[in-house]
């Protein structure tokens, strides 16, 4: 799928403030860190494979399509981005994650001890990352504003992981207790994106708040497409996905749809496989036999595209200009694995 | 040794402040915050065994000492609080402490995983404390200042810690690297404590700068004294110290002093000690004896005498009146283990 142009357009402006932040302290707490954003290898030598940046994208183009100039909003979207980053740090720790993006994870390399240091630190990074818009000439009343919204966000993600880690204990969460963690994970962090652009490029609060709904819609979209993608997903290279979120027993959203689903016996199976420490190819194959017979990829896709279209909803009320809602609608397309007219 | 009135003078506003950040959410993840801070039992039950809050109390006596109303900077002095704990609760993994303060830890309760969330949302609510300083009307030009001032001492303490760690691997660490480590681990925080203090309490620049200095001394006599007490300390029955940082082999202060000073033979054998995973009460009394031997009992207490002497000489160059110069005086000697004239 071709990437969207606003992605290019941002990209150096957006990598060169994000590697101000980060500065050029050369200790191996900072290469963790830029090792973990895909700037460096290991030893701190210079190596591209660097995330979408799709969150300080949508910032971005939030400002811009509300009239504002888009780089005041640089050190705001760039706040968001180490927060995510943050997260992922101690999420990898937490689920024991060896790899993320074809790379060891950082606490695989420097431990779990350093890699709650490299996290713990890009979290005080993101702070300060915030404090740049100073800088830019807005206003202090504005960014402690801004500021108790990333960390109302930071808390809510907090929140969301608590349940995520909490739910791996646990069979038959609901459908409302899954919402609920995805909404504080995944979705409060979107929301807080599309917000800091738009308040930092308009005073209009119908279309902040609207900017705000298809955040938070398309956060929801998002993580249940990216649940999909967990079973049904092709790898990098185009080949069939290994089923890894079926391997790793995670409660995401096709499994916990099937276990409501399931007549007793195929109840029990999935109990029964879900109990097990290790899964083999024949309890994957018994697992996805029950999520195509509950129906549960089919409801998975539904779900996502309500919420898809709800934030598009979102944007219509926003009434943007055709341009920058067109170079949202993009982006949002491209999150979601669809293509846009 | 008697507590200094200030402790108690300030506790139930600072507890009541402490508590309206905290809210009255009442989900697990709440709990383990408010069971860390020793406010309730692992099931939430109300149980009371607080730790001291000793730098919160130094922030407020700082305020009213430069002439401020110390009730406006009660949630500066959370929020410092808060990034002490935060750091605790992490610190605690990383050590893979089982205990602290005669209670079990956080992580030993709950999981790596979910402690590491628990010190996080607890690092996000120090942000949102400091905030609350807007509804007791202070600029939201001087919260940016102290926020950031906030996150450059966490900052510092996220490098400390990394070093911290770093060292448990090496022998022979540097008195100088050493010092440096305790600075940012320790001392950083405490020079912010008494920075919140002074400049939410005056404009005047050599009272803050005296004030962050005292700080700064304070918090490296402090941390040497932690370190003396890890070895020849008292536990709070009064008995003997079991030497615990000496069969933690930790590398603390005494110990690079000798291994500094120690002779070929005795250089070897703490070589041999510090190489095995575990120590019997023979080695223990091997390490003892060169500590003895190489005078590194008196050389931290010459050390930390010296830090004390400099924080009292900060203190009379800020130029305070008697009385409350006198109670900062106090509470310093009490956190020295130091009687006060």
């Amino acid at each position: 799928m071709r990437i969207p142009d606003s992605f290019r357009l941002f990209l150096p402006e957006l990598e060169a403030e994000l590697r101000a932040v980060l500065g050029e302290d050369a200790s191996p707490l900072y290469i963790m860190m830029r090792y973990h954003l895909g700037w460096v290898d290991e030893n701190g030598r210079r190596q591209q494979s660097p995330g979408k940046l799709s969150r300080p994208t949508l910032c971005l183009l939030a400002c811009e399509a509300v009239g504002g100039q888009w780089p005041s909003a640089l050190p705001a979207a760039t706040a968001v981005e180490l927060i995510h980053n943050f997260s992922l740090i101690h999420d990898d720790i937490q689920d024991a994650s060896w790899e993320r993006r074809n790379r060891p994870t950082v606490w695989k390399l420097w431990g779990e001890a350093q890699a709650i240091n490299a996290g713990d630190a890009m979290y005080v990074l993101a702070q300060l990352a915030l404090f740049r818009l100073e800088d830019r000439g807005v206003p202090p009343q504005m960014i402690v504003l801004l500021s108790r919204h990333l960390n109302q966000a930071s808390l809510q993600l907090c929140e969301g992981q608590y349940l995520d880690i909490e739910y791996e204990r646990h069979l038959d969460i609901s459908a409302d207790r899954y919402l609920e963690m995805i909404e504080k994970k995944t979705a409060s962090l979107f929301e807080c994106s599309l917000r800091f652009g738009a308040m930092l490029g308009t005073k209009n609060q119908v279309q902040v708040s609207s900017l705000c709904s298809f955040g938070r819609n398309l956060g929801m979209a998002y993580q249940v497409e990216n649940d999909l993608q967990g079973i049904w997903g092709k790898d990098e290279d185009g080949k069939e996905s290994p089923y890894t979120d079926i391997r790793g027993r995670k409660k995401i959203l096709p499994v916990i749809h099937a276990l409501d689903k399931a007549d007793d016996s195929e109840r029990e199976t999935l109990h029964r496989i879900y109990g097990q420490s290790t899964l083999s190819n024949g309890d994957v194959g018994q697992v996805l036999r029950i999520l195509d017979r509950t129906g549960s990829k089919a409801h998975a896709e539904k779900l996502r595209d309500q919420y898809y279209q709800q934030s598009l909803e979102d944007l219509e009320r926003a009434g943007l200009s055709s341009s920058p809602r067109h170079a949202l609608e993009e982006v949002a397309a491209f999150l979601l694995g669809q293509e846009v007219g």
